[in-house]
């Protein structure tokens, strides 16, 4: 069997979210972007093939860069011409950007030694019609510099559980930030953040309380105490999902692909 | 009465293009930009206000720039007001992203002096899920150079009978085009051109026949001989409408807004 990863991009609007989900207890179909992955790999194998994702997003986040391994049993046909079998009989709203051979012992969410998140944001200004399902609408533009200090404290082994959602079950709520920063592109705001892992739904709570805070006049001090008092009560309200997107997860460094 | 002129975006996806259709006539009610302004300027006026749009865009064609105008009976809030006043109550697809005053004689459609489109390709590469509604996907890479090669001989005062289409009712097919130019931009190409007007899908016409010209390793000869020869079964297959953008309108030169 080889191991094979993609480079997975997803529009979220339309989607219950990356993970496949029973359809019995939903009561109808629920559409995830791991189902329609399935579909497309059983029909392009004959057989079910389980597609492993570096981590769930949730219903409306979108992807440029999920990592996704499956295991095939077709030894023929280059890696490379994954791309076009699985594009040709998915949906547009998932495309597979890349494919590449992955050692037997490859699990794209146990490998993952890093994830990336863009959260886009776009304030004094109205966004044209076409990025409104891609970013969040504020209407007052944000202090970047301030946004800039407050994100500073997000740095190193951290207790995240001020960022945490009510239903995670995570055991630690420890995560090792890389990097978290806020600049400018073509009018819009780019809040890109790096971790090992993350929280459930913990970039969006992160982007609503600095976009909160802000618009309050908190500073830095403040936003490392909200930090340091690990309560959720204290987090601002969460950010709309889609304005966030799974940019890339990097395995020891590497992109793989 | 105000003459107000505003710049509207939209996302053609959902849209039966610009222009307001006799629902009657169609048998069911169809989703036009015109209608769901229409529908706006008659709720925040409490009466029925006409929208004056620079031109008819086809259904699946966008706009980051459409100019409108219309005339208002209120004389006592600030022009500004118009922007939140019509997104508070429009489709996200439809987004008004500036307003002005514009005299009285002003109309959107007789006024404009030279309408600019941009159409999206992505060849080379897969592009992402959230791109796809806005780029035509092609499978391999164009050459850039040659397109321009053969774009140059769309300069100045033309017979466009060759990019009309079957249902064209202009009396003349000449238009002055301004600048007719392939770049490329994030990844994608870019295809600007600015006219004083377009003949109906022309612009599709223009871009579908470069590409597959190019395809075929035509050059700017043939393409000139194509252009000149006025006829319309020579042209190459039309270009899809979703990677089309009506961009800006201008106005003896400016943007007015």
């Amino acid at each position: 069997m080889r191991n094979i990863v993609l480079t997975v991009s997803y529009d979220g609007t339309r989607f219950c979210g990356w993970q496949k989900q029973d359809k019995a207890a939903a009561g109808k179909p629920v559409r995830t972007v791991q189902g329609e992955l399935e579909q497309a790999l059983h029909r392009i194998h004959h057989e079910p093939v389980a597609a492993i994702g570096s981590g769930r997003t949730d219903a409306g986040v979108h992807a440029a860069g999920q990592a996704v391994n499956f295991f095939s049993p077709i030894d023929s046909i280059p890696v490379q011409n994954y791309i076009p079998a699985l594009n040709s009989t998915l949906p547009h709203d998932v495309r597979v950007i890349s494919a590449a051979e992955a050692d037997a012992g490859f699990h794209a969410r146990f490998s993952a030694t890093s994830r990336t998140y863009r959260y886009f944001l776009c304030g004094g200004r109205q966004a044209y019609a076409h990025e409104m399902p891609y970013v969040w609408q504020l209407r007052h533009l944000p202090d970047i510099a301030n946004l800039n200090a407050m994100a500073a404290c997000l740095h190193g082994e951290l207790d995240c559980t001020t960022f945490s959602a009510a239903g995670d079950a995570s055991v630690s709520k420890c995560r090792y930030i890389e990097k978290a920063v806020f600049y400018p592109e073509r009018g819009n705001i780019v809040f890109e953040i790096a971790a090992n892992a993350f929280l459930w739904k913990m970039v969006r709570s992160i982007v609503g309380s600095l976009v909160f805070f802000d618009r309050q006049k908190k500073d830095a001090a403040f936003f490392s105490e909200v930090l340091h008092a690990r309560d959720r009560r204290l987090a601002g309200p969460t950010a709309p999902a889609h304005g966030l997107f799974l940019w890339k997860v990097e395995f020891n460094g590497e992109r793989r692909h």
